[in-house]
């Protein structure tokens, strides 16, 4: 070892010696350049080399001893005893099939993030993979001890519920496999009946003509027509009509859809005194569609969409998915896996969306 | 090593026998449970242990030799030899003091993911650090080979362009601090000059009274005032006037400086034809202003847009950082690092705004 070299000691500068010395060798420790057990030379010879007394050098080793970056055992000298912190390395499995990601996942990513950093015993790492067969070699390569599974093909899921993967901590977020559990998976979801929280706004408000507009089900999603059933089953509840719902083909654009269905519903006579919508580029359609009509929000219609972005309009009130809920609680799910002993009540966590209002609804004024 | 019970052989299964040992193997050696250098029994106990002839045994053998997953040698026996590949471990440094992260920071991320899935010899870990003084030991801990730096506070750019951190191949993405080249740093970014663009667009239409709606300059942010001075010189070289820029204060919200002034530039007697502005919030106010005001876009105005997202208003025309660009040229950058004696021409790689037309300008009618 080349401590001469790595170890400039200015006798006049303004920090004094013992501390250069401590700060230079913290340097090379935190740097790598020493590594945990390299052992340092012998006192007298390294103070020798340094052009320091004994005292000073000790007095150095000693912040280090301190800091726990080197240990001092009578017999064995002074080792470099760098405390490696254990990073728990999650995995974001995030796929590769639907990148670039959308609003989302992106927003559930940062979340993820920004939760973790107050974490530092977390390191996440991203793991795309779609091929099932190679997912187990990918896991290994990457060194995941653990994985949140954010959005992924089925095959995918449905390989990571085999045994195989039965000792590896794991969390599914928003996943479309209904039967998890079943395989002891964990999961964080957005609860059911979003749209039944929206109408149910609505009809507080005196709005009993409420127009839906989304999209027909289509045979690979049923998110579509899972809020569609939200809708119907809250018009019943409310006793109210569901004549003003449209929804548009699986083969059309989601921000036609809004915009023209939008503009029919509100074209037509005895026309809605509210709309609520279920995705963000209906809602911008929808919105779109009322601005060029020259219809007024709130005045003349109130509007819930579902989760704009605040950056885009500011005025639109939603029903957002609780995006920092469901990533912070599938963190904590995954971390509670490595508690040994830790009982978990549940395997499925489910969060309602939340109703913010921006101000584009208000209670109908009865003519 | 208990393989009796690890590879249960059917008989009567469909798979042949072989066939069966071969895939209980492999799973056990992807998954991490015969780990590189273990020894298999020999092949006569083996065989007798999974009650199948040596024959039989051998052929299973035969195909993990070939998979390159065991290593047959004659004397040494046969040992488990998983190659395991070395990952290029790279660490997206995004910061924690921007968190969640705004629509830019995050599309970059995604085209990064996107990209690193077509390098299966990447793999990308988070870093989030704020502390210059952590981030050495963070990266440390994290095992980084490299650094993207996507987004950071100061501190922490100037912090790695010490000479602590010279070995470590790094790119910066965007950055705001000026002389990194100088300290031999990698840099990709946006080329100066966006607005210019815009407005070359809009005077190639015919539009001579050109709308410029941003924020003045900040002391701590010096983008804004360079995409005023863009304008400024854009409409300097094309001889057009620059009385219709307006900038909003530094206290004001980008949304409503973007709808006020629009609605108080376009309420007055004698209108601009075209409208310019910088950023999606400023374009979002905007578009609600003329909106607000009846006018149709592009009839009476022709509109560019800045970062404009397709699923919120697919009919904003806009300036598009291109960030898909940024982010291939990012990885490829820190992968050519470690080439070794590859000599990379340039520290600064820049690339020019995209100008994408989605409908709303179009050539000015002549009255």
């Amino acid at each position: 070892m080349v401590f001469k070299q790595k170890i400039q000691i200015r006798p006049l500068g303004v920090e004094p010696v013992y501390r250069q010395i401590a700060d230079a060798l913290r340097n090379a420790i935190l740097s790598g350049e020493l590594k945990e057990g390299d052992r340092l030379p012998p006192e007298a010879e390294f103070a020798a080399s340094l052009s320091v007394n004994s005292r000073t050098l000790r007095k150095g080793l000693a912040i280090l001893s301190a800091q726990k970056l080197i240990t001092q055992t009578r017999g064995r000298g002074t080792l470099v005893s760098f405390p490696q912190r254990k990073l728990t390395r999650i995995g974001l499995a995030v796929g590769s099939d639907a990148v670039p990601y959308g609003p989302y996942t992106l927003q559930m990513l940062s979340e993820i993030m920004r939760y973790s950093t107050s974490h530092p015993e977390i390191q996440l790492t991203l793991l795309s993979e779609n091929d099932p067969e190679k997912v187990s070699t990918r896991i290994q390569e990457t060194g995941c001890d653990a994985l949140i599974i954010l959005i992924s093909a089925k095959a995918i899921q449905r390989k990571l519920c085999e045994p195989e993967f039965d000792s590896l901590p794991m969390v599914f977020i928003n996943s479309r496999v209904e039967d998890l559990a079943r395989f002891g998976r964990y999961e964080v979801k957005t609860a059911q009946g979003a749209m039944g929280m929206g109408v149910e706004k609505l009809f507080e408000m005196g709005h009993r003509r409420i127009a839906f507009v989304s999209q027909e089900a289509s045979p690979k999603d049923f998110v579509m027509a899972s809020y569609h059933q939200d809708f119907l089953a809250a018009c019943k509840k409310y006793r109210i009509s569901t004549r003003y719902a449209r929804l548009g083909k699986i083969t059309e654009n989601w921000y036609d859809i809004g915009h023209d269905r939008t503009v029919e519903l509100f074209s037509a006579e005895k026309r809605p005194t509210a709309i609520l919508t279920p995705g963000i580029t209906f809602s911008s359609g929808a919105w779109q569609g009322l601005s060029d009509l020259g219809i007024k929000i709130p005045d003349d219609v109130s509007f819930i969409g579902a989760n704009p972005i605040k950056e885009y309009n500011p005025n639109m009130s939603g029903l957002f998915v609780p995006i920092r809920r469901i990533a912070e609680k599938a963190i904590e799910l995954v971390l509670d896996q490595f508690v040994p002993g830790k009982h978990l009540k549940q395997k499925v966590y489910e969060f309602p969306v939340e109703f913010l209002d921006f101000g584009s609804c208000r209670p109908l004024q009865r003519a």
